[in-house]
């Protein structure tokens, strides 16, 4: 048995006891690593970091896909840029999109968590809606010709892969994809140990939308707990969704944890340290 | 400089690094430290768990005090069993209250925080609503004979001093003083390491009180960040205050995390592990 210590912020850490590793390989991009602990279950690790985990993955899923989803009246084409869990994708796909485009550059992190997680994507890679693309999101953003209502960041800190879907050129890109009133959502970090991330995310993000944003959930195996992501809008604002409609909604969409309580009080940002 | 480590669950463990000792003593019912730490400011520990700290106060004490005091309509006066940083009484004191009686065992952990910690508590201990006792909690009820509306337990958890606070005889003797439209809220535990103590509070305040609920806050010192509060109510249900109701009481009420949104979404108890 070992301990996965993070430390999490100054002079904070975190520790987790594994009981086994089931698997652990090195892709083109980064390691990765399951993982198995008695409180969450098996969990995926990128480069030392906890992804996602068996038992919390819905909090973070559903805070991502539906307060976005939601907030905008009528999406029918999302674009998912990481994600290669599946997670993001399977919460997008229970609104009725026509098409969710999924971008993911690690096609090892796919087929892991495929194999080891598969409850995390369900049965989300086999729907007709789902195109997965095995490529740099970067690249991608750059020179799709498609158009977005929403584009969902599912993406790993700022370090390896992951750090150019930081930049403001990024959002850039993602702001010409995204049809007139498309919006953008992106993971921005742990609201208690990053806040220097998640006021770089928002700072960038205001040089592009004129809606921007942060919003936060309690995800139990992230460093802090608390996770703050954050918008991009081009016209509808979050804040302005009433509990009427998050809850006709989703009638017919399932949901754990999202639903008018959790969007509202998620758009509350306390400011905690 | 050292670290102050708690098994919080599990196979899980936070650490925090402590810059220095301010206080380190034994009263006669525990050990009471005061610690300084970059991130969280200065902190109470009682037996080596952390109990409160300057930055993240706030969110504890408001959820504790107001949710309660708001969902009665009128409350007059409050009981207050252990609180000794004080922060709970300073909030209780910002409603229009004839009288708050404050009863805690240690004498030591209310001299300590005055004297290390005085933000906390403000000028509540010279507040003439304020009545404190330093006598045990439990006896003092199983004796008193004045009538309360609200009755707070901002206890310390099961073990030392704090263990007969949660038992059924305790809730049984507040019951007794509470008015017929009274309420109880007690801390009850992280709501993700420590889930077999809020099912034994709820369990407990079952036996006494019609309406029972957890509700919970997010405390950042706290193991597992997530907190939990659990109430007995004779009459009046938290889950039935409205939005515009809380609004209302709280113009005169000065809060920073307290609010409707937090109030709702607080009372929707995420299953989280």
């Amino acid at each position: 048995m070992e301990w996965i210590v993070d430390l999490v912020g100054p002079g904070v850490a975190q520790a987790m006891q594994v009981d086994a590793i089931l698997y652990d390989g090195r892709s083109a991009f980064q390691r990765i690593q399951v993982a198995a602990s008695r409180l969450f279950g098996r969990m995926l690790v990128l480069d030392d970091a906890i992804q996602t985990t068996e038992r919390d993955e819905y909090t973070y899923h559903e805070m991502l896909v539906h307060l976005p989803l939601v907030t905008h009246p009528s999406p029918r084409r999302a674009l998912i840029i990481g994600g290669g869990d599946g997670g993001t994708l399977e919460e997008s796909l229970k609104h009725p999109l026509q098409k969710v485009t999924m971008v993911e550059i690690d096609r090892d992190v796919v087929e892991v968590c495929r194999r080891f997680l598969p409850g995390i994507s369900g049965a989300a890679f086999e729907d007709p809606r789902t195109r997965l693309l095995v490529e740099d999101g970067i690249a991608y953003v750059r020179t799709a010709r498609e158009r977005f209502d929403v584009i969902l960041v599912d993406s790993t800190d700022p370090k390896g892969p992951g750090v150019a879907l930081f930049s403001p050129e990024f959002y850039a890109a993602c702001a010409t994809l995204l049809s007139d009133d498309g919006l953008l959502v992106a993971q921005s970090g742990s609201l208690l140990y990053q806040r220097d991330l998640t006021e770089m995310v928002r700072r960038h993000l205001r040089t592009v939308f004129p809606i921007v944003g942060t919003y936060w959930a309690p995800v139990p195996a992230y460093p802090g707990v608390l996770w703050s992501f954050s918008y991009g809008s081009k016209r509808f604002d979050p804040g302005r969704v009433t509990g009427d409609t998050i809850t006709q909604r989703l009638t017919s969409v399932q949901t754990r944890f999202y639903g008018p309580a959790t969007h509202a009080a998620g758009l509350q940002l306390p400011a905690l340290l």
